[in-house]
């Protein structure tokens, strides 16, 4: 590869007009769109040119062929100048760049997304770009065993997120070679300079010290980058080019200035700038294809085993998803990952069974939700898992995950009051109203074995984020092996002709909704029984039945806070229904503490106790 | 302090003694609970029993008390050892640490919450007492001009969370050196080993790139302990005391072996472990006392005047929060922080006018958030603001603050598909759904600068989580400056005896909806419009007096997911009225994309056209 580290005069010249153009298109877009980051966009416009004409190794015909590098915006705010590139690359025409950024309906958005076929995964919250390239390159590296590079242009300002720290850690523990970040450290974020501003001497030690090989270059010095690239190709684990540039580099009147963070170039300002780099060009780059590799392999594997489990047995759910998670192991395009919690989440079952494509992301959890998405953009169906509660720290990961369309498992064990004896902070009881509330989310919350193995077997074909919300007690298994449990489907487990209320439940309020009926059946209080385990999607019409058949009292209970759970998924699937409704809602309404699990879920009022007396109290005359 | 450094033998045998206790109570309250962390408690005894004994200032009979030095265990789940100092230093008897750990009902939690007067927040979810450390450290150092210092007890395990190192950097960047983090390394986490092990090299060597002073020590040598923490208390920057410790050092059937995290003694091993760790002791340790310092000077300050709007201008809200916060500055207590989006938020206009109560955090929202709750826990009344979007970073900080019963506002700018061409990544569209989890939390949402200074004029005094959602455009502003807008209100605004259904809107909505009824009465419908601007707690009695004059017929339209937002505030709200309710619920459904504000409300079904074409048809006969 010696060859590719010497740069003569006419490839020099070629690559900064290459780069000119870059400039230029970004410039020309954002003015013409009134707004978007072109300073930003200049920074970076240098590194860009040589990356993508002697190093990123990518079909641009091809966007899914699967020898190709990949590259992601991780500073999304850049997108002029990403969208340069994918003209530069004859993707996308000139007219398209111009006439439509920003525009409504238009795919060149404000900030890359997958709508783009360019694009892997939605970036524009800073930070997360790198720790999905981590995920990406886990899988060529431990996965594909493939030579594709991934390459994340990075901001200096999201240097600061722990996300990032987190991503060059794992980066480093997994020997990631085929991973570069390449640091724009233009020294000034929004609105002033960054906290380390050209410190280039203490990026490189923490990067170093976070077990990266550490390039630092003139970010504007077209031999430099070059040859830093090479060596990032060629490294023996991962890398990151620190690369010193100036924001708004090539337009003298905005150069290394504050106050031009996020502000296109006045129309009169920009005619001058582009005129000043050399007008306006239609350059076409010829980026290097990548080497050829073998197809991949067709799908083989045993259909999975699915577990089975007696009625009546005890077991708890979270044991469920490990059974069924190690059962869809023979799959080989199932992966899991766990934030060091895998013998409480129970994906411990499949690292035994598949270490190879088990992932230990230790405590990091926003990590690990960014490396599940990087490991669907390689086509692998990844399952993550941690404590409910937890999963909190991730949400803007997977917030982004649901822009992305990326389709992930996310498993949270350890959910309600029920835990008991470890108090709040180890409760989930906000994730079903932070996760129903992700763009194209699905979130299930089984109340058995059974049920939930069926669950977990839809999950692993379903698109987008698909949440499980385990149970960390053993409860009887509810469920014959045989029963569907679709998505969006619910299961009546007591009901007749006659019944005189419905108690819904999910998870772990299913059973006390079922020994609640037993105890009014006694006081002639016939209550229906729904298991409503798919939270998102609902069953609209079991509820409607239930409407219906009990004279609209419903009584809702959930091992959650009363905002936006299983209560407000029960409210808005029936909001505009004409029948009259009542829906008493018990939930987790004070702030809980330690105790066994029976004495928190009556303390919270989601107990036996507390559903027998609601119900008595709804049926009751005058009411 | 050359004497602090010297041990003497009796010294050394009066801590090995204490050690010894703290280990025997750690064991003995584990294993009379039946469960908790016995042998992550005996790795940290002996740095904590040098602590208490000679380098932590507290009094302990005056928790309060402002010359105290601040502990927090960032390891929530040593909270055996936590609560066997709290024995030691007489705070709680031998009798409660035995009987009451873990049970229901009691005060000694799994993990550690302030129901405790010597706990300063809750801690459980890994890698947050650090970060909180560093807001109380920044008060010492910056506001309080206090000598106490802040000590941090972190675990290994947690130094993976990125959180960790956005903390160091603040530290560094802030120049904390009244801040020492205690790193246990004793290399096993829940499952297995830790990423680095006892490679403390390593260690030091990320934690000096970030800032900081390493003092790396055996944590289980009573003189080289002692010697770190008095250099940690006379270092000129901030400290990280790297200790290499054995896990369940002390009981050699559990030392250094994995399988024990999380797990108690069985009574006969614990038996034998507390027989050969000398028996139960009741020593009570003499901590030091902190120097006296002068009583907080009384509440000085001007008023605050508040801003005033002309009916009519047009004003963003942000610009509102920035001017209302500005004008709260002169309350010497109210300190705002940011995260390097301060020309977005309107945050600069404190900044500008407090530089020295202005705390710049740069991208890291997790640390914006931690900094916030560790300013309150010394009395200040912090504003942390972002982006809406990206307080979603900061979810799980947010979550465990609302276990804190920590009095924190927030501002979350850029809400909604309003924001325009930038994109759905910087679009809040789920922070309603996940703010109103929260427990304890307010949430609201106005609609002009006027109802919104007052807002943020009720919010500095307000208890718990307190998040303002804001709007990047400007409307017209509504109110007359002498309107009252109590949290939980709301306004009518508009309203007569027969209208026909009502309109219910928050933020930009309500602009939506008044142009809407505008239309509306030109077709002969009677709108009525409510602007909902506290969205949590609602107002219960505004929503059933519309029910009661419209039969019944609701348009809710929220600039936010379908999901647990401003639609199921009210349905919760109106949950189990009696009479009949329909609900019609406008909100985004799609993932959005970038165009103008208009373009984008009208495409989300949220804007003007459409509030009139579904008022329309719920008006319509035979609906």
């Amino acid at each position: 590869m010696e060859a590719e580290r010497t740069l003569g005069a006419e490839e020099l010249t070629e690559l900064g007009e290459l780069a000119a153009q870059l400039r230029v298109d970004a410039i020309r877009c954002s003015t013409k769109a009134g707004s978007g980051h072109p300073t930003s966009s200049l920074s970076a416009a240098d590194l860009l040119a040589v990356l993508i004409s002697r190093h990123l190794r990518y079909q641009w015909t091809d966007p899914h062929c699967r020898a190709n590098d990949h590259l992601i915006f991780s500073k999304g705010h850049a997108s002029p100048l990403l969208y340069a590139v994918f003209k530069a690359a004859g993707a996308i025409t000139d007219q398209e760049l111009i006439e439509t950024y920003r525009q409504f309906g238009s795919r060149l958005q404000g900030h890359p997304t997958p709508v783009l076929p360019w694009v892997d995964v939605a970036t524009g919250s800073l930070g997360q770009g790198l720790p999905v390239g981590v995920g990406i390159a886990l899988a060529g590296r431990h996965l594909d065993h493939l030579p594709f590079h991934v390459w994340a242009l990075c901001g200096d300002s999201e240097m600061a997120e722990g996300s990032i720290w987190e991503a060059l850690d794992k980066a480093g523990h997994y020997g990631l070679r085929n991973l570069t970040a390449i640091v724009d450290i233009n020294r000034f974020g929004q609105r002033g300079p960054t906290e380390l501003e050209w410190d280039l001497d203490t990026y490189r030690r923490r990067v170093e010290a976070f077990g990266c090989q550490a390039l630092v270059v003139d970010g504007h010095d077209l031999v430099a980058i070059d040859e830093a690239f090479g060596r990032a190709r060629q490294a023996t684990g991962p890398t990151v080019v620190l690369a010193r540039t100036v924001k708004g580099k090539g337009v003298p009147e905005v150069e290394n200035q504050p106050g031009w963070h996020g502000k296109p170039l006045k129309p009169e300002l920009a005619e001058r700038a582009v005129a000043a780099l050399g007008g306006v060009r239609q350059i076409r780059v010829a980026t290097p294809r990548p080497e050829p590799v073998p197809a991949a392999a067709a799908p083989t594997g045993e259909p999975p085993t699915m577990p089975r489990y007696d009625k009546g047995a005890m077991v708890a759910t979270r044991n469920a998803y490990g059974d069924a998670l190690r059962a869809l192991g023979s799959r080989p395009d199932v992966v899991a990952l766990d934030g060091e919690v895998s013998d409480s989440t129970r994906a411990d079952k499949f690292a035994e069974a598949y270490p190879d494509r088990f992932f230990e992301m230790f405590i990091s959890e926003q990590q690990l939700v960014a490396a599940a998405v990087g490991l669907q953009v390689r086509g692998y169906r990844p399952f993550a898992a941690t404590f409910a509660a937890f999963l909190s720290r991730a949400y803007d990961f997977i917030r982004m995950a649901g822009i992305s369309q990326a389709d992930i498992a996310l498993s949270g064990s350890h959910s309600g009051v029920e835990i008991g004896a470890d108090g709040p902070s180890q409760m989930g009881l906000e994730d079903l109203a932070a996760l129903r509330a992700v763009q194209g989310s699905t979130v299930l919350y089984p109340s058995d074995a059974v049920s939930c193995a069926a669950l977990v077997a839809q999950m692993v074909d379903r698109k987008g984020v698909n949440y499980l919300r385990t149970t960390r007690g053993k409860y009887p298994v509810l469920y014959d092996n045989e029963d569907a449990f679709p998505v969006g489907g619910s299961k009546l487990l007591r009901g007749g002709d006659d019944d005189d209320i419905t108690l819904i439940g999910a998870g772990v309020t299913v059973h006390n909704c079922l020994a609640a009926a037993d105890e009014l059946a006694r006081e002639g209080i016939k209550a229906r029984v729904i298991d409503l385990y798919s939270v998102k999607p609902l069953d609209r019409d079991r509820l409607l039945d239930a409407v219906r058949a009990t004279g609209g009292r419903l009584l809702v209970v959930e091992d959650h806070y009363p905002e936006g759970g299983l209560g407000s998924a029960v409210l808005e699937s029936l909001a505009d229904i004409p029948e009259p409704v009542r829906v008493t809602h018990l939930a987790v309404r004070g702030l809980p503490s330690s105790g066994t699990p029976t004495q928190l879920m009556e303390q919270a009022g989601i107990g036996v106790r507390a559903i027998v007396a609601a119900a008595r109290a709804a049926e009751a005359p005058g009411r």
